[in-house]
């Protein structure tokens, strides 16, 4: 028998849950970071080639990190909803992202290692394993916030370092 | 003791190194045709923000990607180096991608699973775990695709869709 295999899941694994956890976080605060570096009016108009603004970017990402750990956490299937009260506020999108921190560390602590391969079907429509659901979560804020770089840097500011976590 | 515990490791993993390989490869899959997408002059030209061109950003994930698998897989470490030869030809750009992803499909089967929380200092100066390096890799990516994605919009081009891997 192979001693590196973990005996319940079957699994190879190389990541743990704390290392994934800690990961996400480094991102979360790097994403809090470029918000804030936005100007108030900019976040919710500045936009390039028809695209959102960034203020809607994040209002899809705190559609899909909070409540999709909360059902990963629960197995409560609830529609997805990416609209949040922030009148024209930057205080206020800042005030949502980091209750959402909150609520995903909350459901964090309920999630099982065991879980991590299994299959979900998130927000009733989008199939895929638990892992694969939350390594989603995090490369779609990658990816909505290196198109914010774009926006900052056309705006004459300069974003936080990428690797700077 | 608890029987879901990585015995060699300790490591009570949820990943395995075949789930993070075909998370990648998705992602350079996604990336190769945000380079497709582009038109033969605007990879090498189109700028926004005095930022670099996609072609310039692609030669980082080139020399990061490749050559960071290699060092990982045989311990042996060189300096960083981010320039090769594409004279200005999207064709080049897509040749070098493939020989990268072959590069890097070649030296992950020499990675061991009990490596993945193993201290390195990459490159000669980045320092991390190997696991933190390939997510960096992958990371980084993402960020650099997802500020194409606004160069192809500001083109009037509609990028690939980013869930379809």
């Amino acid at each position: 028998m192979d001693t590196t295999v973990n005996k319940t899941t079957n699994l190879h694994g190389i990541i743990s849950m704390e290392d994934l956890m800690k990961h996400w976080q480094g991102h979360r605060n790097l994403t809090r970071r470029v918000i804030e570096a936005f100007p108030e009016d900019a976040i919710f108009k500045h936009t390039i080639g028809g695209m959102r603004p960034f203020s809607e970017m994040v209002m899809e990402l705190l559609g899909i990190a909070g409540p999709g750990i909360k059902e990963i956490a629960t197995g409560v299937s609830a529609p997805l909803n990416e609209h949040f009260e922030h009148g024209n506020k930057k205080s206020k999108i800042l005030e949502l992202w980091d209750a959402s921190t909150n609520e995903i560390n909350m459901y964090w602590d309920k999630i099982k290692p065991e879980q991590f391969q299994d299959r979900i079907k998130l927000f009733g429509q989008y199939d895929g394993t638990v892992y694969s659901s939350i390594c989603y979560f995090i490369d779609n804020e990658i990816h909505h916030r290196g198109q914010a770089y774009v926006y900052l840097r056309s705006l004459g500011i300069e974003p936080p370092a990428f690797y700077e976590r």
